[in-house]
């Protein structure tokens, strides 16, 4: 990694905390830029804008994402257990102390009214991870490990559902029982799902 | 109404406007007296700090969430018909023109890490709400509409987790289908806590 690709990385490693906090638009570069003992014009060099921060910000926290719930749940075999792989990592996404998963559900409410490349990035990055779903779904159908007339985009979007619900209740309320909220729906979407429910 | 109330009622009105598109944090004292042309000391004088501006734009919000969502189900017989028109308030809150909807989630992605009295008034007023879902419940499966052994919060939780996801459908993606994946989810959930299905 040459020095400019470190320093880029060190920007993105801290928008990213700050936007955790603060939101996309609490983003400021003079302040990252004194955070980072750099100066604005060193960081303008790395973005050029601020709105090419933030898509920067995204693009970085989308990627951690996939990384950590998303692919680790791939090398697991397909069907109902690799589904349960994705929904336990997503909670543990959600839940790390570095705020990670914070930040994508937050920029979800920050930029539904916000046209724009960040918004734009957003919509395909989560369109994306429901076509995961539904296809990680698609496979249990197959395997006869869920109804085989299962609609798959529905249960991409309860799925959903639960986990922004794990998410509001494990971070607004800071509910010790979001998690096993959150595991009691899953169930019960996968029991309602299941073979033996098919019509 | 006094001259003072009206001018206080129409920085509220401004300011959740302002709120559901930009954030809490992209209230701006300065910005919002020019809009309705005032000066920013008569503003002040109002709200005093932007942090005060704050907790009265969500205590507005959520005076009026009370009585487009929660109030008018009230009226309705208890039971599951109570429940399907509070469901039903919720998808035309979330829907609405004004955005109102909208601010309120976003609040709720916004300041989970910022502690205050936000944060405070928030949490408290969405406890009220979860209880309300629960109590709602709680009549239906005491007249025999729903299990009696239903886990009441657990109902609540899934039933709140249906409204975030629609509000994710409809607001980011625009979604058409958000409506009717969001009615299919709650009778599912309906059907789950029917008396038939109790063990």
């Amino acid at each position: 990694m040459s020095k400019g690709e470190h320093t880029r990385d060190a920007i993105l490693v801290r928008a990213q905390f700050v936007a955790s906090g603060a939101g996309l638009q609490g983003l400021s570069i003079g302040r990252l830029a004194a955070d980072l003992g750099l100066s604005k014009s060193g960081l303008f060099a790395h973005f050029g804008s601020k709105e090419a921060l933030q898509l920067a910000v995204l693009e970085a926290a989308a990627a951690r994402f996939v990384a950590q719930v998303l692919s680790p749940a791939l090398k697991r075999p397909s069907g109902v257990s690799r589904l349960k792989a994705v929904f336990e990592n997503w909670l543990a996404w959600a839940a790390n102390s570095e705020r990670q998963g914070c930040l994508l559900v937050a920029a979800t409410a920050e930029l539904d009214d916000q046209d724009g490349p960040a918004r734009d990035f957003l919509v395909a990055m989560q369109r994306d991870w429901l076509a995961s779903l539904a296809r990680i779904a698609d496979k249990a159908a197959r395997a006869g490990e869920l109804d085989g007339a299962l609609d798959r985009e529905q249960f991409a979007y309860e799925l959903q559902s639960i986990l922004l619900g794990y998410h509001y209740a494990k971070r607004l309320f800071r509910d010790d029982k979001a998690d096993t909220r959150a595991r009691t729906a899953f169930a019960r979407l996968l029991a309602s799902a299941s073979p033996e429910n098919s019509a």
